[in-house]
């Protein structure tokens, strides 16, 4: 029988995530499965936590990885915390914030969304006024946007919604690992991000924390959580505490990976992979500038791990991606939504923000214009 | 940094999963990954999706992993099917129907449960009568009782609830791989399973499958489906069709794994698999019987691959697990619920059902008594 796997080319992953994985995560996916309630498997768990709550710089108890992928973290933190009625503001300017009123909308809450044009980052002043105007149960943004590589002022806005009263939901997918995320000092209530993207892991399981006000919302829910696979009152009790309660199987290898990914990141030091972050996408900024390229999104507001560009006059973006997949085995996406074939999307994540990467996207962009 | 995974141990997995996993499954696991986009992971899908209709005998276009464990499967099928105050009957003999009926009920479903006794099966007398005084939308059973060990009648059940015009849907957890599973035959609308049980993959997917009836159920719907991560209308989009539209990020690399497992089965033959099973089942049992312990469901009604049994009087089957782990590096199941403490579950599942596994448990617990 043929095997497909045989076939699978190794391709330099340099779109939105997955982000390129290091060969010790692999190594580590790969060794022997162990029970979800073997105590060497629960020490795991636990050293997970610890280290998720250090790279998170967050006290909060309930740090812990989901069992599915970003957007299951995203499902994760709205279940949870919102019931039928409640007023939810959603900052919203790229396709993630999208989602947030879609998920939330779904589950009955009473969705305002702040809009901000696609590409420029939210406007603290104009998030006053729409905390003046009416008492929100919860706020929510999205710390780095994907769609648009737009890194959102979350410090500014979480001084803001503190001082209204309500819990504070921010998505970090994208800047986990990539950048600082210090969820304490924003007064962040819940929080969730993805493996997949400068955690340079495989895709698969959603990092989340929640506060002790978050968990006292959800303690004092007048309903059961509509969602019994992403409970965290259950969760928890596998997760925490003396005693662990069976609730569903974890994804036991996707965890090993996990840990050896944050060790990984430890190991080199967390501030220095920081700063290799934006040392390439300075690298990489003033390459594209050379060639024609123009940001997507103004200096001062950009993240350093998704690159929004668009291409040079008479250049078609999805051509231009092809022929990178095909001639030069490198990954590259594409816009989302409104800004499908206009900008296309340059990943810098974890193991793919080296410079040799950017070298060779650059001389490769150089030989297909 | 010391590294935690360094000193895990390598275990036989004899519980209710996860199982043994083969090396060429682990080897998947580690294999490059790509995008979650790229053709070749785009073919990939297309694969596994065929795959996973022939083992599980179905022409269902719907036929798909889910991004999550069994229960995110089980959490799949309610919430895309039920709706606020349908009718939802649960066959409950033992902690997988308890949690449907949980799953069902927070999803606003009017629940009815029918017990059977813990041990034995669903008696398709009783559902017809159940059938006779209520209509139903949804009528839904555990194939193979991972808490008990029992094989419930799917074939004679589902036959009824065709007869009675009700959606029927069928939980393959620990089934799926192990024995014969006849999706179109019995009728089922509905199916999940979980890839750390008879597939012998490590957890992390959830096979589901739904049918023509289920698939104008879900589009006749009158509100989204309460759940953007699970949401079946959205997530047809990326696995099916000529233009696949993202949604979420798939567990690359689990899939990867899953396709390989799958692979395993068709080399060795699935008829060849299945046979394997029984024997290795009919060995333990001989084994055990000849040690003084009892099985706790009755011949008949066992399913080959979980097996329930009750230890000889006076000895501590929390004791004797504890010593099979630490002393043989053997891990057994304990009960669930009500069967806490009063028996062990043994499990054959996939790579686990080997005669050298069973000669090797044999001999451990000939020591240990």
């Amino acid at each position: 029988m043929a095997n497909r796997l045989d076939s699978l080319e190794k391709i330099l992953l340099m779109g939105p995530g997955p982000s390129m994985v290091h060969s010790s995560v692999y190594a580590a996916l790969a060794k022997d499965t162990i029970g979800h309630m073997d105590s060497s498997f629960i020490a795991l768990m636990d050293d997970i936590k610890a280290q998720l709550r250090v790279l998170c710089q967050t006290k909060n108890s309930v740090t812990m990885p989901m069992s599915g992928t970003g957007s299951a973290g995203m499902e994760t933190c709205f279940v949870n915390l919102v019931e039928p009625g409640d007023a939810v503001l959603v900052l919203q300017n790229g396709v993630f914030g999208v989602r947030m009123a879609d998920v939330a909308g779904r589950l009955g809450a009473d969705v305002d969304v702040l809009e901000f044009e696609w590409g420029t980052p939210v406007i603290p002043d104009d998030v006053v006024k729409a905390l003046g105007k009416k008492k929100y149960a919860l706020v929510a943004v999205v710390h780095a946007e994907t769609s648009t590589g737009v890194c959102n002022p979350v410090e500014a806005i979480g001084k803001l919604v503190k001082e209204h009263g309500a819990l504070y939901l921010v998505d970090c997918v994208t800047s986990l690992g990539g950048m600082e995320v210090a969820l304490d000092h924003w007064g962040a209530d819940a929080f969730y991000s993805g493996t997949q993207k400068c955690l340079s892991c495989p895709p698969g399981l959603a990092p989340i924390s929640f506060s002790e006000a978050a968990i006292a919302k959800l303690k004092s829910r007048k309903k059961k959580v509509p969602n019994w696979y992403l409970d965290l009152t259950l969760i928890i009790n596998y997760w925490e505490g003396n005693s662990r309660a069976y609730h569903h199987t974890a994804p036991i290898n996707m965890n090993y990976a996990l840990y050896q990914a944050l060790h990984c990141i430890f190991e080199e030091g967390a501030d220095r992979v920081f700063k290799r972050h934006q040392a390439v996408h300075d690298q990489l900024v003033s390459g594209l500038d050379a060639l024609g390229f123009k940001m997507y999104v103004k200096e001062g507001f950009r993240l350093p791990m998704l690159n929004a560009v668009v291409p040079p006059p008479g250049v078609d973006e999805a051509h231009l991606r092809k022929q990178l997949r095909q001639e030069y085995m490198i990954e590259l996406g594409s816009g989302l939504g409104p800004l499908a074939g206009k900008i296309i999307r340059i990943g810098l994540m974890g193991e793919t923000a080296r410079k040799e990467n950017v070298n060779r996207l650059l001389a490769a962009l150089r030989a297909c214009l």
